[in-house]
């Protein structure tokens, strides 16, 4: 099997790199002396799945119970589901519990809390280090109310945890680097505070792909969570979190036409192949919908996706430069701006290793 | 079966609204005089495109052969693959034609002529009508030599087709009036000129939803194509295609948590569930991520979903005004940017008639 194979778009995953991708973050973390818990919904696959948890304890991170059942399907007993619980997801958590998962889950919310009442939950209260979006502050007064509410009503008060979401808008490494230390100065104090009150709070769990990068030093935490780091991006490579030629994911996709009076070139990889991710229009270098390779993954200079419809992208130069020679019928590779978004369409990797062969075809969950 | 079955994020179909939709559109090329081929890449569900045939000759419109598969194993017999052919895709549409689909293709370039040479494929020329995408012009010098490569490569000249993207971008029913009349005089005078030199040319394709929905005559043109008329969006409403209470698709959500200082409300629909599509930014009113409905459907004046990480959505006033208390675990519904996007990561509808109980649950092609 290769590439002459194939019918385009489809979804490459070059393994060396995500290899090497790997084997980075776990030295990072033997450094630090962390347990990884790989954030595992970029890939929804069993396969990267398996090697990010190599040497790891085995417990992963989940953004959707769908997820949680074909990684429990998959062997796995030890899931962090790590998107605020709804109510009507109580019920199927619960039956994933009594197949033998160990499940927790997370709020910042004494609602959820009584609605969970009396089912022996473990929960970790959601902590907002930076203001992104979910968590109560450390220093909120109601955090202990908070706390002392899951132990009496019949939960169990598994830890605290948080996201450092806005790390992905920093522009340097030093600011990665400060906001690693926040993230981890925010569980820290929360799970002191709570401890303080007589509560148990076992897990003090931090991550997001660029501060566990760069974090120096991640004293009183327990875990560390990550998940884009097996493949990296655009948008990642945009922060100098990776260099490009660490992007281990890329859509294949082949030249269906040309404007040429225009310098455009029309291939078969719009936004339903690349996603709608937009992610590098706020950095320095905008990538538009994609960074333009050869069949091979070697960039093509300053040849981007410029727009894209819903199964046709328009690549051009970057600042209306020459067009090398791309006829009817040619190979290109597609690097994304975000992995998660650009790998969500597909329901398979093809595999590869530097080269056309594809030497495995590796099942992922598509869509929600 | 009703809303409260359901785990969130559930993508809800108002069946009366869908039905609606259609029937106008069907007047609409009933007046005209003209058989409605649906493209089917915005449902990609059989029992919408049954309806969407329904009175017409039951030919389809796709963008992939994903859909080709899925809609001729569901009986259709007449598809257009309506996205310019890739070498590494001929094969396939061949397998098709043998198991007696008639699957039509469409080209701009020579190329791929002579990559299908002596296959007996029928193709349409593409016309590119307003220089948004792929198409030959229709007074190319190159059009007529591309028609004789077509009948002399052993394939079938089936005719000219075009799409009038650029409508999307109209701001006044006029100016869509006028796309229109720009689109159909681009094929037919295509049309013209292949007859002209000898060349059958039977099919003359048009359509857009914006142009399909206002044009005054189509004279010439044998069939119209539009696809998100069947659910429409906030895109479509936002240039006057229809009204947002015709908007027959949305995302059901559940309230997760609260940032209260921040006026934001938190639910476990993010840019997964609602896609990153943001079409309505560029529009004179920019709806966020979607526009925020009670479970009812009824529009909560100027709350849309501000932001959108994977499985999170921020609910915000549009202008930073006052919150109507959403307690955790409300059941909301999202209004889409875009549906064909939006649908895109589900694998089936939730079919309500005006309130929460589930009349049918219909199963869609999810993915790509």
């Amino acid at each position: 099997m290769n590439f002459s194979n194939l019918e385009t778009p489809a979804l490459v995953l070059e393994a060396p790199r995500m290899e090497a991708n790997i084997a980075r973050m776990h030295a990072q973390l033997r450094r630090l002396g962390l347990n990884l818990r790989p954030h595992v919904k970029t890939a929804k696959c069993a396969e990267v799945a398996a090697l990010a948890v190599a040497g790891q304890s085995g417990a992963i991170t989940v953004s959707t119970l769908a997820e949680a059942e074909f990684f429990a399907a998959r062997g796995a007993r030890d899931i962090l589901y790590a998107v605020g619980l709804a109510p009507n997801k109580i019920s199927h958590v619960l039956d994933l519990r009594r197949r033998g998962v160990d499940v927790s889950v997370i709020t910042d919310n004494v609602e959820i809390v009584r609605a969970a009442a009396g089912k022996a939950l473990p929960m970790l209260i959601e902590i907002d280090c930076d203001g992104h979006r979910s968590g109560v502050k450390a220093d909120d007064p109601h955090l202990v109310d908070l706390g002392k509410a899951i132990e009496t009503s019949g939960a169990e008060l598994r830890g605290v945890m948080t996201h450092a979401g806005s790390s992905y808008n920093c522009r340097s490494v030093e600011a990665i680097r400060a906001m690693a230390e926040q993230e981890r100065c925010a569980v820290v104090s929360a799970a002191g505070r709570l401890r303080a009150a007589g509560l148990a709070c076992p897990v003090v769990s931090v991550g997001s792909t660029p501060t566990a990068t760069y974090a120096e030093r991640l004293d009183g935490v327990t875990e560390v969570r990550a998940g884009v780091f097996v493949f990296f991006d655009l948008v990642m490579a945009g922060i100098s979190v990776c260099r490009t030629e660490d992007i281990a994911l890329s859509v294949l996709t082949s030249v269906i036409g040309h404007q040429a009076e225009k310098g455009w070139t029309i291939v078969d990889a719009g936004w339903m192949a690349l996603s709608r991710d937009r992610g590098t229009a706020s950095q320095p270098l905008d990538q538009g919908y994609g960074l333009v390779c050869d069949a091979d993954g070697k960039p093509l200079a300053d040849l981007i996706v410029k727009e894209a419809n819903q199964e046709h992208g328009v690549l051009a130069h970057r600042s209306g430069g020459r067009m090398p020679e791309l006829p009817v019928g040619t190979l290109l590779r597609i690097l994304p701006n975000h992995a998660c978004a650009t790998a969500a369409q597909y329901s398979e990797y093809q595999v590869v290793r530097g080269g056309r062969e594809i030497e495995a075809r590796w099942q992922r969950l598509p869509g929600r």
